[in-house]
């Protein structure tokens, strides 16, 4: 990377498909420019197979994790995915550290956040001791006021209509 | 495709970088299904070396085609630019009719139409008539209200918070 790289905080936020949308065009544009990746998902299944198939097609400039637990609201072992959440920001840590990538895509973390798996201390602290020139992106929705605090750039994806109120069911390819 | 595809009519609008970085995600996730896609630019210069590079990865099944010229507020030779959309637009009636593609990118056609470079009601022929199963995107801020009207899914990126502001100069392979 050039020297003049400033390494950005992003915050993908909002409701609906957009979030997941964005960040794939995202880490489109920064392979084009040579930009090793990482996405490290914090829930599991929030990517479809056809993001996947895509992601892949990348490689090895594009590197995929699942490092979280599918949850629902509806109770379970929510003890386990508060491990895998928090296992999930041991390794973010050492990725982030590590000077082998460019961007590092936390997904779903705000989401993570907001369902309590993780503390809001410790996401802090692995934002204030990012490199310098690394890239992050956190998505998810409900992102808490102290990440946008920090955030260079927040984007909000707002679903101002959807087909699915008009009884068209999701459609393969363009939603999921 | 599959026989119960609705074909959408979407529309990607708002400010900011974030219309093309969710166009470039739609046409990953489209991709990563099997889906041809077709991308034609009506304004010229909006998509960048990076996601142009990437777009050509993706090919075949993606193609790249600008059909608009680039354009500034400030006089010039406009006829030029008119004369240029409205090929554009005759170029995606081909397109759309031919069968060959499953999801067709109007690129910037809001933006066009916003500078008066084409007639709204030419853009909603062309909506209107489209086969069944084809899904169209169109991008651009200051969509008209008879497009969305007639869209299925709308998304509206906002940026809320954005480097340039705090003095920081656009990062490449992240911004552009």
């Amino acid at each position: 990377m050039a020297d003049n790289t400033k390494g950005l905080i992003m915050v993908n936020t909002g409701n609906g498909k957009g979030k997941t949308t964005a960040a794939l065009g995202l880490i489109m544009r920064a392979w084009g420019n040579g930009f090793r990746t990482l996405i490290l998902q914090f829930i599991k299944g929030s990517w479809q197979y056809g993001e996947l198939k895509t992601l892949k097609h990348l490689a090895p400039l594009v590197e995929v994790h699942q490092v979280g637990e599918g949850f629902s609201r509806r109770g379970g072992d929510q003890q386990k995915h508060i491990d895998a959440a928090n296992a999930g920001l041991r390794q973010a840590k050492i990725a982030i550290n590590s000077g082998k990538y460019d961007l590092i895509v936390l997904d779903e973390l705000n989401y993570a956040l907001d369902f309590g798996l993780v503390k809001l201390e410790d996401v802090l602290e692995l934002l204030d001791n990012k490199p310098e020139k690394l890239h992050l992106l956190l998505t998810g929705r409900n992102a808490k006021p102290e990440i946008i605090q920090r955030a260079d750039l927040v984007t909000e994806m707002k679903e101002i209509k959807h087909p699915y109120h008009a009884g068209i069911k999701a459609q393969k390819g363009i939603e999921f």
